[in-house]
């Protein structure tokens, strides 16, 4: 999840253009009268049973996390194409992408003073190891940058803690992308973060972390918000605090992975595509059942459900699992890559990656005309409460964005983040944080788009 | 805690008596004259700043958990006892109690099958440790006792998990207290329970298990609730599931521990005494910040502020922060032996171990007569919406009830507990869950009635 998640938390909301509840908009009976029943009988087969979540269980209790350059990534991969095989789906076949591969390795760390106590310690995806021994060194605890900047002489050989309260996901996780740098620009020899979370048990948080070239490498990890918030009470006591992290991080020679793509090839128009998937990768840690799995089985259980219907729309509908959203985008720049040809044939592109939590609708970028019409679409989903549709400047989501940026329409689903950022990118991203009737609903919303705008019988305006 | 939670979530409520606001109540307009201007700066000198707050920091940062015959205890306590002297309050003193010493060693456990993934266990307390090698077997997951009892059959051999959802504290604990003996009649080797907890972000709970002694002692321990149900969906999928559990649990000769008891010697008949605290020992994780260094301090903060404004009751106020409340009580009963012979003249004991959360008021044990006063005097705290109380039939909280046992009337707060079982016994169990200004509001409730009933003319009925 990427500009999603900073639009749904964002305090100053610039991004967003408007929010018109779709009955503000003029209503073309065609649309409405022609796909309603289409419409209509999508949402009973997507909330009629909890058969996507029972999907989404299978997958994360049998593969677990799913990082780039993992064997349970490829396992992953290679289950959900026979699956998709045997739901009788088209054309299913595993898109190679190179891949970027990181591995976290043991790690840990330890309070040595003001007393022993292990720490609760996640690298960050990216990081550099430490030496075998460890790095054992003082720690300076600061709230942001700019008290870095203030306190830069005394950050020099010290393990820089940055303990900044989670704001909203844009700004606070700037600590994790360009903290490490900022510190060792310092003189720091590694880097502590407190999670970007905005409700913690104890539970650390990782995320990619990018490196400036232009100063050294050093080894950065998120602590638990508890942790991170009493080695700060600790300083302000006057207390001394030092620490030992040994991380056993290290970048491997790029894997091989796939995009996984199926489809139902258009009856009428099939060189024209409508794309819907998530992410098929995850983080390392929990079971990545939010962040991904649950997004990825909506986009494919939307497309079964299609099939199992009798509905095959006048254009290609085509679900995309991405791989390597979270490491590197390598999956989604592959697949511009890879369809380099027909992108001006991609009508519409749809991703859900910011949870499969209660939709309230889409997020959308594209023409005013296109608007138009996805507002149209979006009423035929005021059955389930479900037809808002928020206008963003910005691809939505982040595997979508290398199509965006060539012209695509794209759609990102607007739920519920509530609690997104409790298990973000932590080992508390499991399936029980998921509910069935939500990501039922889930699947309705991408159902109901990718058809209806596969079938219309004018391609989406771009 | 003990009965209190059991009260706060009981969805019977058999226990509970009546619920009566006090302005229902009849006011005498003594009490309510008197002592409006004592409890009036009371609540003023414990809401006016942090410093209890501030207390509970020092001492979970400084010495972190507290389990009884650990070194973190003894030296917590011999810093409250400093502390205390500094206060100037009197007779500060740490009263000999023998404890129960069990040491959690290392612990982990790992699914072998259908897959391999590190669970997150936590030894329960009390447990044995299995042999040094681990104990590996196929696991038989069941919901409840009486699943366990239709299948019994079937958990010979095995590691019983039992995955049962949280209704109420008082009855889903009862898997932790005896599970483990109800597993090792079916002829389990080893027990496992989902942690009790009504939410979770993949933290395992801890707490004392109860072994039946007519049975085997099998190693027990808590799984988190995210493990516990993934267990569960494994079976239900019809997967072989296997784990291998290594625990060092073992139990050492019992260790000197001590009750901290300080004093404000009455004016009047100093012989006559109201005992008020919390306890001081935690579970091994987390920071024991919540159950109970919270309710601790707030008892001490109390007598604190009493000797700075200058309020000497009649009777004397014995704050009294007992040891070892988590796994054996020795403290609280070693209180009631200690003093035998003066219980007669105990007036009152108030405790607060539900978590120094937003109070509303009171929980009492008690005559009618005394219940009466007893409402009178929690009226002084409607400035702070604390002014409620509830009757209860048994003492509600653990280290008191010893002393209500005999005869002696019985007070708890009466605190918001939402999130209580959330962090309960868990390495959650820290700094950050409480809040500074109801901390504040917990020490204005234990001060107003603790003073009040001391300086009283009559002695509270019994």
């Amino acid at each position: 999840m990427s500009l999603l998640g900073f639009l749904r938390t964002a305090a100053a909301g610039t991004l967003l253009i408007s929010i018109i509840p779709p009955q503000a908009s003029a209503q073309r009976p065609d649309i409405a009268t022609t796909y309603r029943a289409a419409a209509d009988s999508l949402i009973r087969a997507a909330t009629g049973d909890s058969a996507a979540y029972h999907r989404v269980a299978t997958l994360v209790d049998r593969f677990g996390h799913r990082l780039s350059g993992s064997a349970s990534l490829e396992a992953a991969i290679d289950w959900i194409l026979r699956e998709m095989k045997a739901d009788g789906l088209q054309n299913v076949r595993g898109e190679p992408v190179q891949v970027t591969h990181w591995e976290r390795g043991a790690e840990s760390a330890e309070l040595v003073k003001p007393r022993r106590y292990r720490l609760h310690l996640l690298g960050l995806g990216g990081s550099v190891g430490t030496p075998r021994g460890g790095i054992t060194a003082p720690v300076l605890v600061v709230a942001s940058f700019e008290e870095l900047e203030q306190r830069k002489k005394e950050a020099r050989g010290r393990i820089v803690l940055f303990d900044a309260p989670f704001t909203d996901y844009g700004e606070t996780r700037r600590y994790r992308s360009d903290g490490p740098s900022a510190a060792a620009r310092a003189g720091a020899v590694a880097c502590l973060i407190r999670s970007v979370a905005s409700f913690s048990i104890q539970s650390p948080h990782t995320g990619r972390t990018i490196y400036d070239s232009t100063v050294a490498r050093i080894p950065a990890a998120a602590l638990s918000v508890e942790d991170a918030m009493m080695l700060h009470r600790m300083q302000d006591r006057g207390d001394p605090v030092v620490v030992t992290m040994r991380m056993g991080a290290r970048q491997l020679p790029d894997a091989r992975s796939r995009n996984v793509v199926a489809e139902l090839v258009g009856r009428e128009k099939p060189d024209e595509v409508v794309v819907l998937g998530g992410h098929i990768d995850s983080w390392d840690v929990g079971q990545g059942a939010m962040d991904d799995a649950g997004g990825s089985v909506a986009a494919w259980e939307a497309v079964r459900l299609m099939h199992r219907l009798g509905l095959r729309p006048r254009r290609t509908v085509r679900v995309v699992l991405w791989t390597n959203e979270e490491n590197g985008l390598d999956g989604g720049n592959a697949y511009r890559d890879a369809h380099a040809a027909e992108l001006d044939r991609h009508v519409l592109a749809m991703e859900s990656d910011g949870g499969a939590f209660l939709p309230r609708g889409y997020l959308f970028v594209g023409s005013d005309s296109a608007t138009a019409i996805v507002r149209q679409v979006a009423a035929l989903l005021q059955p389930i409460n479900a037809a808002g549709v928020q206008r963003v400047e910005e691809s939505p989501e982040a595997d979508i964005g290398p199509l965006v940026e060539r012209g695509v329409p794209g759609v990102g689903l607007d739920v519920d983040g509530t609690r997104y950022f409790w298990y973000h990118h932590s080992d508390g991203d499991t399936l029980d944080k998921l509910d069935p009737a939500e990501v039922a609903r889930c699947v309705a919303v991408m159902a109901v788009m990718a058809y209806v705008v596969a079938d219309l019988p004018e391609a989406l305006p771009r």
